[in-house]
């Protein structure tokens, strides 16, 4: 499968936390950058998501804002 | 100023591209990982938003997928 | 590629408008259900989308609103 | 009231799963196509929605992106 | 129509500013608040947006951050 | 820090009701204008958010729907 999203970014995710209805996974995808991601408990069990597995963030570029200081 | 937003990733930029009203801007936030960004045309002139410049990526964290091979 | 997203829907392209940076795609996904879908122009020249090709449309559960009469 | 998302089907709602903020509700907007839809509590409350109801998904088209195998 | 997005406020259209695809619509929601929207070119004509018009500003309250000094 | 949002409102947040992993903040930008925006626990602790501190709403353009009578 080839996505439209622009940002698709391998990476290894390092915490699973799951809550009532949503989860939240901690994907690293470079020497300590982490991307926290808001899912469906669903997703996470679909895919089987855990702590140590190999996973990409994928963000649609209109989702992206740029802060300067 | 502190923002909600779980993901706020320094980097560089390294494009902007822009349209009629929305530009892309392109941010390295690691070695060989570029984010793309889609904002208005008005925030880029507003930030003066240019390739060279330190510039951060925001991303909300419900804005995020997860993907595995 | 497995991806979190809930909502992964096979259709047909039946139109792809491009404009100065955003393009606008149009799949049909049932008979006289179509969805439109704002996407980079990259993102439709890289995947080569065109009028008549299959294609699904992806869309994260929390960017679906309900509405009733 | 008419709304400027492009993407709006007519369906019945299947499931409605509530979480302890977050509710997920099911449509069928055509025969097998199921959209899950992550909403407040507090919108399930106030719209009254229940499985059976006639109910409509709401998408912005630039929260729609495209895959193809 | 009822909507489950959390915030539905009404105001009036202060500029409408079409693109190749995209328009920005700004809504000034009370005195001195105004905020801008990006939607389709198609959405525009279809609900005839002009400035002076009566409308309404909808957002998900999954899309809202919240920032502090 | 300057945010490309852009929709950055400030106000008074009147509620924050924390669910498993999600929380609900409300913020009262106007008089009678409450604006819900639904964040991570993580966020609502990092902030300190709590009902009568002052807090701005910030929304992405591309988040904002129009919608007429």
């Amino acid at each position: 499968m080839k996505l439209s999203a622009r940002n698709q970014i391998k990476g290894k995710i390092v915490e699973v936390k799951k809550g009532a209805t949503t989860s939240h996974v901690r994907v690293e995808i470079g020497p300590g950058i982490v991307v926290t991601s808001s899912i469906t408990n669903e997703a996470v069990d679909e895919l089987g998501l855990k702590a140590g597995m190999a996973a990409s963030v994928v963000i649609k570029a209109s989702d992206v804002m740029i802060a300067v200081d």
